[in-house]
């Protein structure tokens, strides 16, 4: 895995936790609803993401994000933004069925993920609910990530402004004016996660696990696909 | 692309192109029937794949491989092996909707692919439908493909006994008496194709490419990804 520079050093796994910790301790103690009981059972099963599937998605940077996190014992749902419950066509033509309707999302989310595809991606900028969901994910300082086009999905919603991120190439023109712009397959600062394209795909989907479950579980996912982490 | 070794160097596409050539020479030449209509006007609009889909199946190594192929302009149809026409659960949970069930099929392609994943190899192993068109595809002298676990099947169903195959390194015990087991990326023996593991899909795919469409178009397609031929 070749994310050179812009690696955010800390602890990302532990930070995470304790900002579930924080939340759960800033709720009553008598808070004993379906829901609380519900996300601390999911918390206790590990870490959750959410990847969010637009028709003309990348299906490549979709399928190997969601597979590597699952491979790490994360949580994954995939939330298509289409009406019907009807598969979504992707990029190449390949039909995805997501496993819920974006609407239905009920965080939160230990990461957020935008897969590549020009029409995805426009999409994924045009969509009231992900943007909803991105700014209330930047609120509270929890992780969200972009591959390929996607990023410009970020830009569209105002999400993580001035920092540095990276992306297709073909899509760094419109994103120099909003951002410090890298070059590197993986670029980490803060809590924001992007990459450039399928042929980054598994750098991209290993730096999640990476940054949530620590570099151990990275290459232990990296090793059984005959990768090097 | 790192598929060292093995690498059959013939010019397999025109090999293909003159197989069909000689196939539809064998025919009389007054067979105006739809189907000989159909199938020549498929030839014109490119080469023709098939993948079959099992629940089970890798779904990282499944989608790659149709993506890539579609990148380079091949008619990529997906399989499915399930009585009904809902999406295939695949062994991380990717719910991917087949164009067609296996017993659809309509030949002649020019390449089968076998996608791995353990439960979904071990139903291409037991699928009489899947035996029946790789039988014919190795009678008539066409690509055929298989990562990971598929390799299984193909000894299953007697393909290509004593060539030089790879497959996911856990598989190679059950593969070393009837095949010259390499341990290559790729590895090219003849008509088939065989490679490892997800962290290798990449390299499978492009090196059927190569092999259907030349080393230039697998080059091109790469770049566009993002990844070095």
């Amino acid at each position: 895995m070749s994310n050179q520079g812009y690696v955010d050093k800390r602890c990302s796994s532990c930070f995470a936790g304790a900002r579930r910790k924080q939340i759960r301790e800033s709720q009553p103690s008598t808070d004993l609803s379906l829901n609380s009981l519900f996300r601390k059972l999911s918390s206790a099963m590990g870490k959750k993401a959410l990847l969010f599937l637009a028709p003309g998605a990348e299906e490549m940077e979709a399928v190997i994000s969601v597979d590597v996190l699952r491979r790490a014992g994360l949580e994954v749902t995939v939330a298509g933004l289409c009406e019907a419950s009807e598969p979504i066509k992707c990029s190449r033509g390949v039909l995805i069925k997501p496993d819920i309707n974006v609407s239905e999302a009920k965080g939160p989310y230990d990461i957020l993920l935008l897969p590549g595809g020009l029409g995805g991606s426009q999409s994924l900028s045009k969509s009231k609910e992900v943007g909803d969901l991105l700014k209330q994910q930047q609120n509270e300082g929890r992780w969200i990530s972009a591959i390929c086009a996607a990023p410009t999905a970020l830009k569209a919603h105002g999400i993580g402004l001035g920092k540095k991120i990276t992306s297709y190439p073909a899509m760094k023109d419109q994103l120099t004016d909003s951002y410090d712009y890298k070059e590197d397959n993986v670029v980490i600062d803060g809590n924001l996660i992007t990459s450039r394209g399928p042929g980054t795909a598994f750098d991209f989907a290993l730096a999640i696990v990476q940054a949530l479950e620590g570099k151990e579980k990275a290459q232990e996912v990296a090793k059984g696909m005959l990768l090097n982490a």
